[in-house]
């Protein structure tokens, strides 16, 4: 039996547009005359001194515009999202029509591949085979980091070894941030090299007034929103379980806010509101046990609660437990059921891990990182919740209070929704990237990311630019040391997005006003097969429409 | 925003196609020359005393078929499978066709529906609503079932009180030998109503040589195969997981086994090869080990491992340990961390205890149904072999016999792919099944099953049956009492789905040769739309074809 399936085939061969700027790629030049830039911190000069104050480029048609032969790699870093292959292939195609003898080199696995200088020439035929496919997989990635003044010289002995015009690191805040501390040290060092960032994550925190999404972002949370609309489905036709619906997403809350927009379950928190609210584990306990008793007395035992993934870092006491924990030397195995409340924790601390069920107990005292560190990630939090529910329903039940059935089931959506195919939006979002990624470097640039935008409007007409990435960094200040970081975008609680959700919520608790989005289609209908996410669409209008009617609806009317 | 998707809407005006024979419905009559007839076990003659020696019934085209208005009630048994809205659309269409003065009343929340007479009057603008879409939600469904005098009593008088002609009962194994059972009731109470079944399960182990697969399973294992491919690709383009996929399907492992077939991942364990093999959970923890093992030494600490859910009940060390587990009462929940090895158990119960990590003991010891028996359904399979297997490694890693790194993540496939958009072969597979259950009431048939076969062809190909349940019953003698029962049909290691399985799964041990499926279409070309599973198609050729084409390609070329 072949591994390739009719559907790798048929999405290699789907023809993919071109926005029509980019349509006559070799004509196309750097506009001279330039007022916008992006706000800088100020800080930033004393550690990007090559990199400071560039404009945001964008691009017009020219006469006689001379382009040579360019040397490229591309690096595909951290977790996969959909659309990775599409970033090479646009990136790909576009060096091939800027000149014939360009070179595209791929670095494998990540950025260590950059470091030890593992790469392969990239061949058309490959390139065509991974076109609008799923994964990272063509040249792989990982999670190294250039960090140390060693494998700073690595790379740059790499650029030379290769004699690169151009490096494209496709990849999310920390990777980008990377892609300027790299750009800055190249010219400090008289490489020639420019390097571009392509703005990657699915979970949809890498995004400023100049980028409206990263890529991935759309696929993944279509991804989430078909099982989660399976599940309430399911739900309904049962009318016995408590779905407790993890999602991935370690900082922002922008997937959860996006599924819950989709599929309307009957509650779904959101970290930056839980943080905002300074909730304490036992606050969000009480709000979904009332949720469950309000159901059982309309005769519902049954629900959906969606629940980020990254919420425990933002519930302040679970935050500040951690750090208590961190300090303290994790239990020695033989000692496994000693889930005695450690004595060195101060009094909060203390309230909060009591309310942790016991097995949460042992892996926070037990299982740490090579550092000593709480595994936070590790920590189960539907899991968690379900337990803290299942006691604080007891406690009703016992005044009185509450008398239905609970059958809880957790769920985790994460990995499946990372190398998925892409949606058509992502395969032509990534595809676009790619070639604005080669135009940067053609014309010079560099420490820019690739940006696309207009992106609600079809295609022909959405927009390029390069934007500085220090634009978009800002030094925080940890343990001491002034670090770079482009700031994660959290969810804006006074945003049209969350203002937009906050406002259909309340009736989604005891209505099952469920929406079943189905799979991702490819074919077909566009209503169906194109639909930007409503985090998108929301955010690119400048007037929130009413909530009366569906704004897909009247974005593609 | 609307709740109702644009999907909804176009799945519930997507065509369907009828089978040639049902397209003149109104002129179809009973064949009168039948030879067919299934086995019967004689032992269940003196259960159904009234139903036994009833031949498989088909149908031709006669003159002057007189059909009087029916009055029908629909019953959902049971977990949801993708296409019971179509039984129900079928089933009222061609109620229609017949009669137009046709009545069809949809008992509510499954079985119990029934017993209680709770139920509506089905209108057509409900049904079509309904039409193509996931789920049991149009009338719920439940586990239920009717077992005492009374309840039989009960559901005698619900048939008088709506004067029913017939009852169809949507279910698995258990529910159609209910049907059975009530069909033979009404007659020795002189109840005119027709009972008839149809075959539901997402499991796939309704099948016989009249019932090429129950309904459900070809959307199921395609909603948990894009997930699986999902996965593949994550983890190829990570290269540092190690996932442990539980597959839903308590019994029979043709869920894991198709899923293998579409995704090719590098190992699947199969229940009924493990209960024939009589492995140890040592001894599965060895496989997989070994695995791990000799992929590290190519350098490869990634895989993906498919574990039916149903494994723990194959395996016959743990059968044993349950069995003796549920004779000793359980601990005491403030005895939470005893977990030192129960005396009581026999000498092999206790070596298999060992090996079993400590949460999944205390949940075993701990955690008892009603009845105090271990919830079989509650252990976490995936976690009990990540957690074995990572102690197995450890051992070999002391003994120098592994490098690697061995970074697991659980993943269960399940309540997803029950209620999901069914694919257009099971909107088409029920659609007809609800026909064939209105024409067998229709012409007066009780105590049969509906049956459309020869699935691989062309819908118009197609054929209909109506099969006595009593022919696939069993008497299996529990507790000294004698119990009628469909026996579930296993993957039958000597079958040609399994010996093509087996002569592929050693080449995907250390090759990666993972296939991706992609999400389930519904647009677009019928060779990604409509093809069956591998199940059916291997299943439904006389001659197996040979290994190195796919025969899904032959099938469509």
């Amino acid at each position: 039996m072949t591994s390739r399936t009719f559907m790798q085939n048929y999405r290699q061969n789907y023809p993919l547009k071109l926005p029509h700027i980019l349509q006559d790629l070799v004509s196309l030049d750097l506009e001279q005359d330039l007022n916008e830039s992006g706000e800088e911190d100020r800080r930033i000069h004393e550690i990007f001194r090559n990199l400071t104050k560039q404009p945001v480029v964008r691009f017009k048609n020219a006469k006689n515009v001379v382009h040579k032969p360019l040397r490229v790699g591309v690096v595909l870093s951290g977790g996969p999202a959909p659309g990775g292959h599409n970033v090479i292939a646009g990136l790909f195609e576009a060096l091939q029509k800027l000149h014939k003898q360009s070179k595209l080199f791929g670095f494998l696995n990540g950025p260590s591949g950059i470091i030890k200088n593992n790469f392969i020439e990239l061949q058309s035929k490959q390139v065509e085979e991974f076109f609008n496919q799923g994964g990272f997989d063509l040249i792989g990635s990982g999670r190294t980091k250039i960090e140390t003044s060693e494998q700073f010289q690595a790379a740059a002995n790499t650029m030379k070894t290769l004699n690169l015009d151009g490096l494209v690191i496709v990849g999310g805040d920390d990777s980008n941030t990377n892609a300027a501390l790299l750009a800055d040290y190249f010219i400090a060092q008289n490489i020639e090299t420019k390097v571009v960032g392509v703005p990657k994550t699915i979970d949809g925190d890498l995004k400023n007034r100049f980028i409206e999404t990263s890529f991935g972002f759309d696929t993944a949370t279509k991804v989430y929103s078909e099982t989660i609309g399976n599940i309430l489905r399911d739900c309904l036709s049962q009318k016995k379980y408590y779905f407790f619906v993890k999602l991935m997403g370690r900082s922002a809350s922008h997937i959860a806010l996006e599924c819950a927009l989709q599929t309307q379950p009957n509650m779904t928190l959101i970290g930056e509101e839980i943080a905002a609210h300074k909730l304490t584990l036992q606050g969000i306990t009480e709000q979904i046990t009332d949720l469950v008793c309000s159901r059982a007395r309309h005769g519902k035992d049954y629900g959906v609660i969606l629940v980020p993934e990254g919420i425990i870092e933002f519930i302040p006491e679970m935050n500040k437990l951690i750090k208590e924990l961190n300090a303290f030397p994790p239990v020695q195995s033989n000692a496994m059921c000693d889930v005695s409340v450690p004595e060195v924790l101060s009094i909060d601390a203390k309230k909060c891990f009591k309310l942790i069920p016991k097995e949460i107990q042992v892996q926070m005292l037990l299982d740490r990182d090579p550092h000593g560190n709480v595994r936070v990630s590790q920590i189960e939090t539907e899991r968690l919740l379900i337990s803290t529910v299942e006691s604080e329903l007891r406690k009703r039940a016992d005044a009185g209070l509450y008398k239905g059935k609970f059958s809880p089931q957790p769920l985790f959506c994460g990995y499946e929704g990372r190398a998925s195919f892409p949606t058509n939006f992502d395969c032509q979002y990534c595809y676009a990237l790619g070639y604005v990624a080669a135009l940067l470097i053609d014309r010079g640039c560099t420490g820019y990311m690739s940006c696309v935008n207009n992106l609600i409007q079809s295609v022909d007409n959405w927009r390029i630019a390069g934007v500085p990435l220090t634009s978009m960094i800002h030094i925080e200040e940890r343990l001491g040391i002034k670090k770079p970081v482009i700031k994660k975008a959290l969810v804006d609680l006074k945003g049209p997005t969350f203002s937009y959700f906050q406002n259909l919520r309340q009736s989604w608790v005891l209505e099952d006003d469920y929406r079943y989005p189905g799979p991702i289609q490819f074919f077909g209908p566009k209503d169906v097969t194109d639909i930007v996410t409503m985090t998108l669409y929301l955010e690119s209008q400048s007037t929130p429409k009413g909530i009366q009617k569906s704004p897909q609806e009247s974005l593609l009317s």
